[in-house]
């Protein structure tokens, strides 16, 4: 590599500089110093190359992207708003500085959409990419899994699915020229966070990472309840026709993709009449029911 | 590997658990949710296996240790007090389980020396071990590398060179039965954090990560002042004469050590009447003075 590490940390001092109120001392001494809340919220998240992301698959901005929305998306899922991050990379040495700039920039796009700063990290040597986050926020009354009740719709911020669709074309080489693959492919590289749902109101919430039906499950398990998917419901979602056409257009089962599928990044929540998608219900019982055959959640704990 | 991501995680739950009352949902929902101060410190750190640390080197419960104390260290070098920790780890699959609980129980261990709770994190596979931690900390009024003032002594919270002197036992493969070369190597592993000193009244202060020259000149440049460091006052410091024994054996210049040699988390501030090790002085001007002869800091960017 022909630069210091002292050029990169310029380069993301430029990049992550701000002029917030919530930034008392930024990138440059031990540590950042932040006004937090008395409550806060903190999660970590860890991407590996050739694990949860692939060079030839994903510009370094869209990487950058995916790693922080996977973090800010577990804040988020906690009914809280994401207020600082911490970026720590482990590079091959075979990345350019413009390559680093770009993952740079990707974190800053996205931290900027969530309304969250990023104030330090770290850059280390490793054989291969490794982008590690955390993320702080807050929360007056934190949305946990463990509140669902019956009675409770079961809702999706938006439909899942996307991901895994584009990572199927993706690892079947299949090459489509239509707005829905590019969609696909794009949702796989950089998930699209909707920042604007309000589920305030939601008695219970996860983060869709490891797909709906992991995550129903987590939640039927910590509230104590059974969660009802109603299918007939999500063939109605406004998103449903599209994704459809793809799948088939593939032969895939897409209840297989929406369900299943997994690094989606939406949010799954009980309540009651909350916006998004109305996927099911929480009744009286255990695990998850409702589901015309039987599905097998694709194993993203990479483990 | 003979077992799920569920058993580790459990595991790790039974470690980390807690009834500290700063801790308000732990380790198992999508984030953790915690008391915090109005200011907070926040500050990550990465190791990565076969650069940092070696697995024939050091122990688990000793890696564990040191890239916690490493966080904790840029916590304490911030005037702060460290409360939440969150460590991520990529695993390559040939670990075990005990492996694994040795490292946890390694991090738990120095948290708790911290006063820490580990609150969160995340595992995933790779190529090689890597371990990426966040600390999150309070200070009503943190001590950046930027106060020092013409007229402030230079210290240090204890003896460095011990950590470089064991890297040196083992790169060069030299086995001394002595307690001076265990305790070298023990430093090495996994450094000892004076938990006990007061540096509250420091003007500045660095966590002695890059070794004393380096950190010295980032507070000379971030205060405007020079650091002249006065190697008399080094020699008088109560284990120079153990360390030195060492440095004989070795044919190695002890000050390289001391000055030059980093990985030590000790900590280092200016001020007037401070305790720990008066090694210098702040004085009008800029860069380091004080030096006999040139020294070049070994280079622990990794980078």
């Amino acid at each position: 590599m022909g630069f210091q590490e002292r050029e990169v940390i310029s380069v993301l001092q430029q990049i992550f500089a701000t002029a917030d109120s919530r930034l008392k001392v930024g990138i440059g001494d031990d540590a950042a110093v932040v006004a937090t809340q008395s409550q806060s919220i903190i999660t970590s998240d860890m991407a590996v190359e050739d694990v949860h992301f692939k060079l030839e698959w994903s510009s370094p901005f869209d990487i950058g992207r995916k790693i922080t929305a996977a973090n800010v998306a577990d804040i988020l899922s906690m009914g809280g708003k994401c207020d600082f991050l911490t970026a720590s990379v482990a590079l091959t040495g075979d990345e350019t500085l413009q390559w680093i700039e770009n993952l740079a920039r990707g974190m800053k796009h996205e931290a900027d959409l969530a309304g969250a700063l990023v104030v330090g990290g770290d850059i280390a040597r490793g054989p291969k990419i490794v982008i590690s986050m955390t993320a702080v926020g807050n929360s007056s009354s934190p949305i946990l899994r463990s509140g669902a009740k019956v009675g409770d719709g079961l809702y999706l911020s938006s439909l899942t699915g996307w991901s895994a669709a584009g990572f199927e074309l993706l690892t079947r080489e299949i090459s489509i020229n239509s707005a829905t693959a590019e969609k696909a492919l794009s949702e796989f590289s950089a998930p699209t966070l909707d920042y604007t749902i309000d589920f305030s109101g939601a008695t219970a919430m996860a983060d869709v990472s490891d797909s709906v039906l992991v995550q129903a499950e987590q939640i039927a398990d910590a509230s104590g309840v059974q969660i009802s998917i109603d299918q007939k419901a999500i063939v109605q979602a406004s998103e449903f026709a599209e994704l459809s056409a793809l799948a088939d257009e593939l032969k895939v089962d897409i209840l297989q993709w929406i369900l299943a599928g997994g690094e989606d990044h939406a949010l799954l929540a009980t309540g009651v009449n909350l916006p998004g998608i109305r996927i099911g219900s929480v009744i009286a019982g255990s695990g998850i029911s409702g589901l015309e055959r039987k599905m097998t959640p694709v194993s993203w704990s990479h483990f």
